[in-house]
């Protein structure tokens, strides 16, 4: 905890400058817990089952855990297959690959006895710009809700709700949908966050959890009152976050995401959508394009939690043999974004507005 | 369990003659177990804590209610208080306030010793009415259901997505949303039924559990799967029960019902609303006029189902002392729905429409 906004980092590197730890988010929010990770393996398993999760912070363990790998061996062919598992761990979020590729490119760049010391550098450097992104999305946002606060005649808190957890546990400090909340709290702006639980892996109390901490007031919902809540005008401003934003604008992101986004058109509320570069796929256009992770039946029909003896415990909510689907994810349309809040800028959930901030991404 | 389609009731009077028994909705769908109700608080009660819920259920529970009392005490002061009593246990349905009318109504019909005989003609002419209203809105439906079948070139069964639970626990005998599911079910129409979880009460289960035992096909998803499925053209209908709708077609049902109305039409998807008349509140025009329940926060903190060793658990998924609201219900604006199924037919979502079915309701 090292900034006026009470954010933080679930990822860093262990005094011994090579391994690293992270905080287990599927311990939280009831306990603390920091896992030291020295392998590949552990890497690619701390991903896939959700230990680090949140796009940007799966991006840069996977930089991490090609470091990991290389350490143990630096030769091409346990460079190529690093490479593929880290890959494989969870298919929907793009910073994963481009997070890869960049440490990957860097450890290539020299001699292979360099290898090692160019990859901790390049994941370093990853490291800092997620930070630095989510810190200048959380200013542009910032000026999003400076405006509503400035026109409210209300006497209330500006109010925003979010979807699944974009803070500082998902990324590099500050977070992306809630880092203009946190610089909001910074500079004294009232602000109150409802928070949708987000089943079926509930990071909604996540959100929770880091916002208690930050002590910014929220509210936690079930997912179905989303649409009450901005039906009534609850709510000023949806923030959220994505998993992959299409050059076309499309956001993929956390299941559920779309509703909220088709209930903030119908009740005329702003949905702004922080995506920091890392996270957009240049490559796509249509967001059906992308593939939607399905995770275990598990995760619907059992749940989590602290048990009455205050220890961790699971029930089973479902009858037994119950089929079930668990889409991890869902496309918004560009067409219901209000815009795409990016480390350059806010800008419209379009090509034209994405290539406006990125020039150099046009072909 | 005494019909083809595999429903049944989930309340029924006792050998006795005058006391009845209720299956406790809060142990499905792992437990069944009848609970055996000899007085009014015993049914104000089964009510509050939802053992049995579903709002033509709520209005036939609180029904005999009222008939428990009476035989109790059959003086005007009783009958007054017990009244009092019932239409506070749960705000939201109206049902409710309809049914403790039609049996106040009968038994001050004729002198204070008919009272209790007529109350409970009354409230068993109401349970079969109600029975009646279900299985007529099974027939309209099953011609929707029959029409997609009909229509579809797909090789799939019609695909049906619900919400909440508004089958036979819900009711008397095959439900409402879920009455033309198991009509389909009896003329050998291959149906699929899309079920969510429905939090924070996880009555979605309910429904698995009730097409479990009818064996229909379904698949239990998180509701925040329903948008993806929608948009991917995974659902042909959609059919959901009402708590309330108002004499100008505004639909109040289980929380999260206007998030699936707002995927549907953004998806092309027809949504239907089945509503029998006793749910229909003639006297207002306005959804957002229904007082919106708001329940315990327990039940968004905390999750109950079985634990490892099979008996009933309870764990928490909230950090300690977070904020929660708990919205029960939501407003489904009549712009939204396709149709209503009533017991007299499928209506436009509109005063006019309801008005052609129930002509002796215009004023």
């Amino acid at each position: 905890m090292s900034r006026a906004s009470g954010t933080s980092r679930p990822l860093r590197l262990r005094p011994d400058g090579w391994s690293i730890e992270i905080l287990d988010q599927t311990l939280l929010p009831h306990r603390e817990e920091w896992v030291h990770l020295t392998t590949l393996q552990q890497a690619v398993d701390a991903i896939a089952t959700m230990q680090v999760r949140g796009a940007p912070l799966i991006g840069v363990t996977a930089a991490y855990g090609l470091c990991l790998a290389l350490t143990a061996n630096a030769s091409d062919r346990a460079l190529e297959q690093a490479t593929a598992s880290l890959l494989a761990s969870r298919p929907t979020a793009v910073n994963l690959a481009w997070a890869v590729a960049v440490v990957r490119r860097a450890a290539l760049a020299n001699g292979p006895d360099q290898r090692v010391r160019n990859a901790y550098a390049a994941a370093q450097a990853l490291a800092e710009s997620e930070a630095a992104a989510c810190r200048a999305i959380g200013d542009h946002g910032l000026d999003l809700i400076r405006d509503v606060g400035d026109r409210s005649s209300h006497e209330r808190p500006v109010q925003i709700l979010t979807h699944c957890n974009a803070g500082w546990l998902a990324t590099m400090e500050y977070g992306t949908a809630l880092a203009p909340v946190y610089r909001a709290h910074e500079e004294g702006i009232p602000v109150h966050v409802w928070v949708a639980e987000t089943r079926p892996r509930n990071q909604g109390w996540l959100t929770a959890w880091e916002l208690g901490v930050a002590g910014i007031s929220h509210t936690v919902v079930a997912d179905n009152a989303s649409g009450h809540l901005l039906q009534r005008g609850e709510v000023d401003l949806v923030f959220v976050g994505t998993d992959r934003t299409t050059r076309g604008g499309d956001v993929c992101n956390k299941v559920g995401t779309c509703l909220r986004a088709l209930a903030a058109r119908d009740a005329g509320v702003p949905f702004y959508v922080a995506a920091p570069s890392s996270s957009i796929d240049w490559t796509i256009t249509d967001g059906m394009a992308i593939p939607i992770e399905e995770r275990s039946a598990d995760e619907v029909t059992h749940v989590r939690g602290l048990g009455p003896d205050g220890r961790p415990a699971t029930v089973q909510v479902a009858p037994p043999g119950t089929a079930v689907r668990n889409f991890a994810f869902d496309v918004t349309p560009a067409r219901l974004v209000t815009g795409l809040i990016t480390e350059r800028g806010i800008c419209a959930a379009s090509e034209a507005g994405l290539l406006g901030l990125f020039p150099e991404r046009q072909v």
